[in-house]
């Protein structure tokens, strides 16, 4: 999708601003492509240049790099956008940002934002991280190129883009906006609940019809997968010692000494082995899937449809993949994305780890693992029932180190912030398929769940890609009008504020 | 034990070279302190620059650092200490070192050399690693330090300075020496039956009495364990793949697709848990323990004498260990510690291993592991054995890589080389405890075992430290009366090839 695209709408109309203007009262969403579409490109270079500014100035809450200015930059983003009251909510952590614009539209929108990045490595750069230098990418066409290009500065730019062109171009916005930003997504959101248990952030909140993560949500043929909930996750590492295990040696040993000093490893793996079945896979806690959902005929539906327009070779390919688990076919495969719990293992790590061996019986071994979870499952849940698991199996003495979680997300097809991005996707033409959960996972229950219960998807158009990687990139122009370049992303934010008003 | 102690025998006794050469007929064993006290010291600095030279060339088979300078080194040594016949014996790897001193004696002993030396980081040590410089260490006395001092370089010097002291005092060998060295100890030994094959090697190795390691065997109290035998080991890992198993990933992948793809991490585990028994120790592979040769009542004696002669305070306290496996006494654990084989976990890697945790399932995880061996298994049958299990609980696909091993070795405490070693140390007045099993291991099976089958056992006074580690030293003039420096341990070689001459 871009300007020469006839689902974009046509370019170089001749009306201007003043003409727009006039037309207000009645601007409905079927016009706004027409009426925005040159006060955008007068106003994309600087544009560009909020995005370009943005990611020069990067916030990492891993190394805390950047977090005062990070926060007052957001701010000053939104104050320059026209929000009346903005605020730096502090937390144990990095701060939130809170800001409100009250156009006097009857409905409010809640947007979340996060100002912080991955952080990254210059050396392994083709151009500057922090430089947003724009070039041609074969194939493709020009992209901008910086840390947090697509995560996520880039759709959030264009979002901020579309509330200032409705602005400039004299209009109030069809819908006020509620805007938080968290300065700690990169990290697990560690602090988001103090953010959000602020009165005012919280009143503000309760009054919206959702809450919409901007984002980049298009794939290469330009069809985007409408994410209806997600899955939660916990990561944790079990750690066995010596020292906490009371058996053992408390420093490594020779390996000799292995016929009468018990392993700490060897207690791990007795531990691990526990856990899942011995497929490898089925959780083997008591209780573990009592509290799951199952999937509704409309989700398995959904999922149908996605098996029969997407390509299982190019699933399994991309991921250097040659069977599913159990031998499934593909449907099969996305029915266990939706709706499996899992007990994944990510890592190990204990006593000696460079090439070939060396004789020592270790002290310490960790291993590293992350759990999903589905509706109806919660993180304290399952973390509970982990932990009597390991004491009645003997092994209460491995430390659970929990490092972040949440729990499920499910947002319902028929909610306002959903129906408005059906109708904006449908009137551009844009393909897409409703996705009943993502088996990933994304915080959206700080919103959907208690206390808020608001619904909370994410939108946009337009197309990035190397996110947490090396030259991260947001398509600026597009060779392929099926994909949204950055001013076309802004135009379907404007788009679906007016749909969302009009709901 | 220095040359002020009683064990020692006089210093300061004035007969001459010349004297002493006049009694070649009829010296025994007890007249050797006396005949070559003074010959020692004249010689004492032509000795340890012997040492520093040989220390200043370091061959790291590692790393093929000085490969044919090392085996030339130990070719010069040999010649220079009047050993007729010297060969350089090609191997795959790092030559072997062959020479026979033929003095005409009625028996022969054959003797083990390592020219290799562990690899070193010379911003990690005291004094440079290559200079061999003497420094005074407090409550040791004279130390001389340098990579190889210990292990193995010092107490071999002492054994050839023991050779030529022996000639310069005009006195025919008592006994003839088949000596062969190796330049791959620290790697395990890949090549050694290369250079035991050779016929030439072979038909002069069986004609001794057995094959001694000279070592620095005392213990800072200055007693010593004297060991008649040792466990073998196989060091190995196991590593699981998405590339060999066919399931599972085969690149790192996103760890929300643990619901439909397999994980090797998981696969893993799940063959590494059935190993061992439940106990984390006990190996759980059929027909494991099938040939094991239960401990005599003998051995039995002799550990129960070292569980009252020998603190388990200390013994636990140097290892941070505050219980043995299935809370054994120290007798008990002496007992398991010689009898028991062992499946020993090393180390883990998969996946992700720094801090904290990252979404991931892995390709590949790796756990390195060793066994230990006792009397009468072998490596082959239990690598057999291991493979089968594996096969047969569906592990087939997991790849076990062998990185090095050896079989049990046992040498009789009746035999020639061990009835000398005890009369040497009964005379020196050296307290010494007979082990019946090193729970460590050394390659005696080269000896001990087909197609030679000779007594092999390590002797030495003296002590060093610091083997395989930074500022490893060897002992050269010692404060403690009941420890040897390098002329009395050189001595005591002298004392023992007279003793064994005699035998």
């Amino acid at each position: 999708m871009n300007g020469n695209s006839s689902a974009v709408g046509p370019s170089g109309q001749t009306r201007g601003d003043s003409e727009v203007v006039a037309s207000v009262a009645t601007l409905g969403p079927t016009d706004v492509r027409a009426a925005f579409g040159k006060i955008l490109a007068a106003r994309h270079d600087a544009s560009v240049k909020m995005l370009q500014d943005w990611i020069a100035l990067p916030t990492v809450a891993q190394q805390r790099l950047n977090v005062q200015e990070g926060a007052d930059h957001m701010a000053n983003l939104l104050r320059e956008t026209g929000f009346q009251r903005v605020k730096i909510v502090p937390t144990n952590g990095l701060p939130g940002v809170f800001g409100t614009l009250d156009a006097g539209a009857f409905k409010w929108l809640g947007i979340y934002f996060m100002y912080d990045v991955m952080p990254f490595d210059g050396s392994e750069w083709s151009s500057p991280p922090l430089e947003g230098r724009i070039v041609d990418k074969p194939n493709v066409g020009k992209v901008l190129i910086g840390r947090g290009a697509q995560n996520q500065k880039g759709p959030q730019a264009a979002f901020l883009a579309a509330l200032r062109a409705i602005q400039a171009s004299g209009r109030k916005l069809p819908i006020n906006i509620a805007l938080i930003a968290e300065g700690e997504e990169e990290i697990g959101s560690p602090n988001f609940r103090q953010v959000l248990g602020e009165p005012e952030v919280l009143s503000a909140l309760q009054k919206c019809v959702g809450v919409v993560v901007p984002d980049l949500s298009q794939t290469s043929n330009g069809s985007i997968s409408l994410l209806l909930g997600a899955k939660g996750t916990v990561e944790f590492q079990l750690i066995a010692s010596g020292e906490r295990w009371g058996r053992g040696p408390t420093i490594d040993i020779h390996s000799m000494e292995a016929a009468r000093v018990d392993n700490p490893a060897w207690h791990l793996i007795k531990a691990l082995a526990t856990l899942v079945q011995a497929d490898g896979y089925t959780p083997a806690i008591d209780g573990w899937c009592e509290n799951i959902k199952p999937l509704t005929d409309r989700q398995r539906d959904l999922i149908a449809k996605t098996a029969r327009i997407t390509s299982e070779k190019d699933a399994m390919s991309s991921r250097g993949i040659r069977r599913w688990i159990n031998d499934d076919d593909y449907r099969a495969s996305l029915e266990r994305l939706a709706s499996q719990p899992t007990i994944n293992l990510q890592g190990l790590v204990a006593g000696y780890t460079g090439p070939g061996g060396m004789s020592i019986l270790p002290t310490r071994a960790e291993a590293k693992l992350d759990l999903r979870l589905v509706p109806d499952q919660t993180k304290d849940e399952l973390l509970l029932k982990l932990d009597s698991h390991l004491q009645r199996y003997g092994f209460g003495d491995i430390e659970v180190r929990v490092t972040g979680g949440y729990d499920p997300t499910e947002t319902d097809e028929d909610s306002a912030i959903v129906r408005a991005e059906r109708a904006v996707l449908t009137r551009a033409r844009v393909e897409y398929s409703l996705v009943p959960r993502d088996p990933g996972s994304w915080p959206g229950v700080f919103f959907t769940g208690q206390p808020l219960n608001v619904p909370a998807c994410s939108f946009g158009l337009g197309r990035g890609g190397n996110l947490h990687a090396p030259d991260e990139f947001m398509i600026i122009e597009s060779v392929d009008p099926r994909v949204a370049g950055y001013d076309e992303a802004t135009i379907g934010f404007i788009e679906y504020l007016y749909q969302l008003g009009q709901e």
